[in-house]
């Protein structure tokens, strides 16, 4: 089901029933841009991951939620689903609403243009939303507006004196008044003021005047003040009226923060796939401004989800790695489809709620979701097969202990040694004894480096910039040697990877950046001729297609440690 | 007329015809935004406006840029125009090209969105574009691929050695090489392969194979080698063809570009209203990188454009200024259409080609565009009846010396001393010895500041952010006595505007910035009492609303340096 500002009142019920009545709950978000231009790398730490994805989530914006909820009915041993398309949009919810400037990145729109996501409903109809650290502000202030308001209109409210310039203003604007309260016209439009007029306006009418109300409206671009013949009663009605719209103006504005802070609420496992993007993304739109802080954010994400599982992480583990091998949504589907494994049947719950298999609407994040769904009970499903206990028709609900392992580890997308990012608490912290950090002269390619680390065998390059690489030994064995071997040139230079990183935190304490003398590459004829062979990276005759949209950041090629040459390489 | 990638190239030629027949082009764009959160002060200099405009346009996009032409027949005494509408977007014109990101800001799309702005168009349909510099870039890099493929292709090319993990694969290439040769299919697809195989590949397909011809395609998301067989000749033209089709690719990518050239080189008129978004995104999408130098950037805008006209700063200057209130495009237009003014009745060359009065399409780039040069045409009319020498049916041309005083004058926008930047010579340089600069707590309000001043009569305050701003003397006679009367305080601090951007210019220098000691607010019982009164801006039961879209920015409140209160203020 779409849902958008023009139903969203009437279909939260529904969502939030759904929520309550499920077994678990898919998600799956759609977004203007996935990374700025940091680029990744092979061996980066989950701490790194996550400073790039936050300073990714700051600027870009989710702008489609997929949410599927998952019933199981035991008596049938059925499954259905229902599912939800929200578009959602930061509309600026009343006239002194913060004016947010976001980031898009051609790709991802491009990506989405092409799923024909429909960008004119976003902008015309996206759901609002406000975190509750702004709905608490907001909320603040128009107590504070309405306390203002009510002692402004009390009797011995403070007095501001009239400027002398001001004097025949406002003495046209009673002479105004005072015929309108003496002739029988209902209300009173004065002509465009600026704020400060008005001020003055509203201490005139309550210090002198009695029986009519103001109140401040527009009028096309204009503030103008509307005056309206009123008893006293009708007054207090009208401030209370007043003052109850302004919070329901403030509902309307916190909007798809609900949808939100039920799932968070229902401690329901919440299911995604390679969906480091989608839980960044939604904490720091819907639930908190991401923290700083590595640990803090893990807190977060625990607390606000308690239950997490990644069925790209599932895929890729044992004992589904052996068994799985292309992890994109797509293909994982695919091959859930097929023997040993066996993909439930999940219907709709009704027409216009919820997906089937047949759907195929591949990056709707609803029907993602449900993708995602579908392929986390075959998984499970799996698993209970694999457990001799359990009898000839295992279902694994998704509460089970055997799924535990698999709960808060969440997907790293590229990374040789660290599978997963672990929530619930300590990441993996592989051997890095075999890498090395070298700076060179920015003309340097790929093979410049695996020639000048030829003596080790083959290595692998991962590319930090323009002049700083990891190179990995395939054999560690003789790592120890290369620093004695290699490191004798004033071309370039070479830390062990445990060196470099303490470098990096006492630099960036220090604010000091490593540099490199840029003296010309002479250290090596073969290494020279094979510049003269090789060209620049972005103008070789075939170079690889920049991965770009989400679709392809999902075909997650492994990163090949048995080659010569990386894929990210100059080739 | 709308033109979007699916006719540019059809339609490029009439719009090239059109400029070379006009007598003048009106010209207006449409943005994803138009500021970054620095705010404008009434105070600002041009080259701090064009700082910030710089910032705007390295981030937003101009996304729609109108232009119309207008074509005088001296018989008839009538203008006809023609009208394009472009939607241009950054589309990523090769798999290597840049995977651009750019900013929006929510107010701009709602603004667009509301005036029936098609995104969905824009995103799927958008013209290319690419600047010269990057036109140049790209054509060096065909050039090179193409050198190097074909040193690659000859016999005596450098050969690359096989690693030992690789020979077994290459192995069992040249044996499919040799099967195929000898076989009946014309055509054989390799494996998916990395780029450093498919590198050695066509290495050992050139060294030990004869009458093929490969090329690398992308089959879904991979890229695979296609084998075709080939005589000599066959294959040269391939290569000629591959080779022209690089090229032609390029020449869609600059795109929209082109247009922009073709108005340059025409040198006629360009007129704009409150153009300076206009000029500057226009520059710098399809020019040039804006310069840092505020110099350069004149000079860079007088050599693209030699004849600007912003129908605004006519507007604004004698001798409309007195009979012109209201400078928005919208009541420019209406005021222009009663006496003393004329408007010229301008009819559409064809009807799917150029605008009429009637047409009210306002916020579509073209009919804006349309509209201006209507304006142009009005306001140039009149100044010919106020000249004597011109008889009874006076038309301006735009080349008329009694234009001169006009062109290359760009509208800035609130500011209240310097209403135009002068891109063809200095700019005005007001005198501000009756302004001062401020700085004091984040609590103070407007009224705190007026309160302060209250010896020296009244005041204009303009803020630069919560702890300063320039506070100007409506009466300057007395302003040599400010510092001695009030610089004697611990708790705010009180410069001359010369003094300050002194102080601003060497602390730019120096990387210093000023500070203030943040003690409690104590120097004043009446401020204090005012403190009590007043609430914090943001809150005030009746603010101004933020000046938030483009149609709103056009609609140039003229700074009030009469009143106690400016706009921006608490009230």
């Amino acid at each position: 089901m779409e849902v958008t500002a023009q139903n969203f009142k009437a279909v939260l019920p529904m969502v939030e029933k759904a929520i309550d009545e499920a077994q678990f709950v898919a998600i799956d978000g759609e977004f203007t841009g996935l990374n700025l231009v940091k680029p990744v790398s092979a061996l980066d730490l989950p701490l790194e991951r996550y400073d790039a994805l936050r300073e990714s989530s700051r600027q870009f914006l989710l702008v489609q939620f997929g949410l599927c909820t998952f019933h199981y009915d035991s008596k049938k041993d059925l499954y259905t689903n229902r599912a939800f398309n929200f578009y959602v949009w930061p509309r600026p919810y009343t006239r002194n609403a913060p004016d947010l400037r976001f980031m898009c990145q051609t790709s991802s729109i491009d990506f989405l243009v092409k799923q024909d996501f429909d960008f004119n409903k976003l902008f015309k109809h996206g759901i609002s939303y406000l975190k509750p650290e702004a709905e608490e502000k907001m909320k603040k202030a128009i107590e504070d507006r309405q306390i203002t308001r009510k002692s402004n209109d009390t009797p011995n409210a403070q007095h501001i004196p009239i400027p002398e310039a001001m004097e025949t203003y406002i003495n046209e604007i009673k002479t105004k008044i005072q015929t309108f309260i003496q002739g029988n016209s209902n209300t009173l439009f004065l002509e465009k003021s600026n704020a400060f007029q008005r001020r003055l306006i509203y201490q005139v009418a309550r210090e002198e005047f009695t029986g009519i109300f103001l109140e401040s409206v527009a009028v096309g671009r204009d503030r103008v003040i509307k005056i309206t013949k009123m008893d006293a009663n009708e007054h207090a009605q009208k401030d209370l009226d007043r003052n109850q719209s302004e919070f329901d103006v403030l509902d309307e504005a916190v909007g798809f923060a609900k949808v939100i802070q039920k799932l968070s609420q229902s401690r329901k496992p919440v299911v995604g796939h390679n969906m480091f993007l989608d839980l960044c993304y939604t904490l720091n739109q819907f639930v908190c401004t991401l923290p700083e802080s590595y640990s803090e954010f893990k807190h977060l994400a625990n607390k606000t989800f308690p239950i997490l599982v990644d069925t790209k992480t599932m895929a890729t583990q044992y004992p589904f790695r052996d068994e799985i091998f292309n992890s994109s949504l797509e293909e994982l589907k695919n091959t859930l489809m097929t023997a040993p494994f066996h993909m439930p049947d999940v219907k709709a719950v009704s027409v216009d709620s919820g997906y089937e298999l047949e759907s195929e609407k591949y990056h709707e994040a609803g029907y993602d979701a449900f993708i995602t769904g579908l392929c986390f009970i075959a998984m499970s499903n799996h698993l209970g097969t694999l457990s001799k206990e359990l009898g000839p028709k295992p279902r694994l609900m998704p509460d089970s202990p055997l799924l535990k392992p698999f709960f808060n580890k969440i997907h790293l997308m590229r990374i040789a040694d660290i599978p997963y990012m672990n929530l619930a608490g300590e990441d993996i912290s592989p051997n890095r004894d075999h890498v090395f950090h070298v700076t060179f002269p920015s003309e340097w390619k790929t093979s410049d480096l695996v020639n000048l680390f030829s003596a080790f065998g083959n290595v692998q390059v991962s590319w930090l910039n323009e002049s700083s690489a990891y190179v990995s030994l395939y054999d560690p064995t003789s790592a120890k040697e290369v620093l004695s071997a290699l490191n004798c040139s004033s071309v370039y230079n070479i830390m062990t990877y445990g060196q470099f990183k303490s470098f990096e935190a006492s630099a960036s304490l220090t604010g000091i950046t490593p540099t490199l003398a840029q003296s010309k590459l002479s250290f090596s004829d073969s290494v020279s001729e094979l510049k003269e062979l090789t060209k620049k990276r972005s103008i070789s005759p075939d170079p690889e297609p920049y991965k770009r949209s989400k679709s392809v950041t999902d075909d997650d090629t492994p990163v090949q440690t048995s080659k010569n040459f990386a894929e990210s390489s100059d080739w």
